[in-house]
């Protein structure tokens, strides 16, 4: 694996102006009682709030606005069955960039309709098939370039702007805390953040179930999880790529795990107390927070950074856990 | 009833002044979804991230500022079920005045404790008695004040900074939506609006069956409904005061009304596609512009305020309606 670093703090600062007018800039909320319960004075930066409900838009709209002329003219994919496919989706029609996005026959409808009402074309892919070389195929035969998820400089440059507008806000903090798949948002935050902040920790937090990142971490090795179960559907990344690995080497100062129960209990937290919608994904961070993964010592008295990373979530499936929690 | 005019811009900004560092300057939000369903520019002001989960925190911090330095120690009394007894109770806690909060015997747990948890001390009151004559009894033995949910100049000054800074942010506003249970927040917010945007429309939203206010307007005569059958908990008082209401007739343009149904599915509409959480009496200013109570021709290309009251709900029950609906 090519282990060069290949995303710096100038590419965060080029890809804000690129997106700045575009993306939104997601309010950051506080609460008395999460400081009350903590000892810590806490910030949530809601990526919740940001365009199709996701921190993926930055970083889709940063990596299309990047691509040459002629390409853009051809056209890009993606294979998501998530918050990236609606990001390009997205992106793409703010661009005027032809896009098709490869997401799985059995995906839920409800995603399925809505990366078709940003005007992508949607191909589907059975069970016997890989998404990812269907999507190479496509690319092929087609001429469009194909646009990854998490593990290109681009897309971690753009997810980075989050942390960027939170410590601006802010100011120094003393921890930060980022949800993680493949660690595209992850790297980006720790980049902008240890440049804003070089005192700062950064904490990874990865679901208990697809841990891969955290043994990465701890190994110093690229791990890889198959197919992990787990609720944070943002997040069953199998493992980091040759671009995101690296980089969590250098800037991540620690990589922790919430179980799928914690990351119910802290989201039907944050919708209670908070009066926000986040997804399970989005909870990662809060729930190393707020079930105390993190030793309570270690955080009293100081200013912790909370990246929620998107809102998609179905409410009819939330309600049933709701119940039967 | 004297029909002067008790409340000024003027007491609005003065409120805003002793308010400011002590309530939350809550998020303005839009959402490209509702722009493109309306054809119209939407700014949704977020008071469901007030301190304690609705916009009451700001009339009852103001008044309780207002009080003599006499009448702050010997305390202050307020009767409520639901957000303004909160408000009282923790604004009073900051101020360092202790309050009594009268309310019914079978108030929901969570709700008596929310209360207890700010520190107030709470007097209950059975099915046969009357809360305002329990809360009246009270302050004469023991020499309190009571403060009233909305019908009074300093509660409704402390509402209408949620219009002043929804203002401030976006500039001149066509519309301009509010929740109206009392006409706390409808006359503050219309006082404030009419000053900082004079050709700006003010426009209370009630709920159907507490239409009150709504006959009150049209009639120009005070009408009240006797105990209101509704979800929006908020906004089922019998009828407004000699405060608010020659406010609503000077200051506000329109009333209307919004079904049960109808807050229900702009409630869930908006946890779904705005990723905030609301209160059903949260979603009626939300409600008249989202299931076109407001004729569509009159909002195109107009730039619209809504007020979002609060956001304090129960997610066990809004979980059923969800899987009732």
């Amino acid at each position: 694996m090519d282990m060069s670093l290949k995303v710096s703090w100038g590419d965060v600062a080029e890809a804000h102006e690129r997106i700045r007018a575009h993306a939104r800039r997601t309010p950051v909320l506080d609460s008395a009682t999460v400081n009350a319960l903590t000892g810590a004075r806490v910030f949530f930066k809601c990526e919740n709030f940001q365009r199709m409900g996701a921190f993926k838009f930055r970083g889709a709209y940063n990596a299309l606005s990047r691509l040459s002329p002629q390409a853009q003219e051809r056209g890009v994919v993606a294979f998501s069955s998530g918050n990236h496919a609606q990001a390009v989706a997205l992106a793409g029609r703010m661009l005027g960039i032809p896009r098709v996005i490869v997401m799985p026959q059995d995906a839920p409808r409800v995603k399925l309709e809505a990366t078709r009402g940003y005007g992508a074309q949607v191909v589907t892919y059975g069970p016997g098939e890989n998404r990812e070389e269907t999507a190479r195929r496509i690319a092929g035969e087609r001429g469009l370039s194909v646009i990854p998820p998490f593990n290109h400089p681009h897309i971690v440059a753009g997810q980075g702007t989050a942390a960027k507008e939170l410590l601006e806000e802010t100011g120094p903090l003393d921890v930060l805390l980022v949800p993680c798949g493949g660690g595209g948002l992850l790297t980006g935050c720790a980049v902008a953040a240890k440049h804003l902040a070089p005192g700062i920790q950064v904490i990874g937090v990865e679901p208990q179930a697809g841990d891969d990142a955290t043994r990465s971490f701890w190994t110093k090795t690229l791990q890889s999880v198959k197919a992990p179960q787990t609720i944070a559907d943002g997040a069953r990344t199998e493992s980091m790529g040759d671009v995101t690995f690296p980089l969590m080497l250098q800037y991540v100062d620690e990589m922790m795990t919430a179980s799928d129960a914690d990351l119910l209990k802290t989201m039907f937290f944050l919708w209670e107390r908070m009066k926000f919608i986040c997804e399970p994904t989005g909870a990662l961070g809060a729930a190393a927070l707020l079930q105390r993964r993190l030793e309570p010592a270690r955080i009293a008295g100081k200013r912790v950074g909370v990246v929620i990373s998107g809102g998609n979530v179905d409410l009819a499936w939330a309600a049933t856990q709701l119940r039967s929690g």
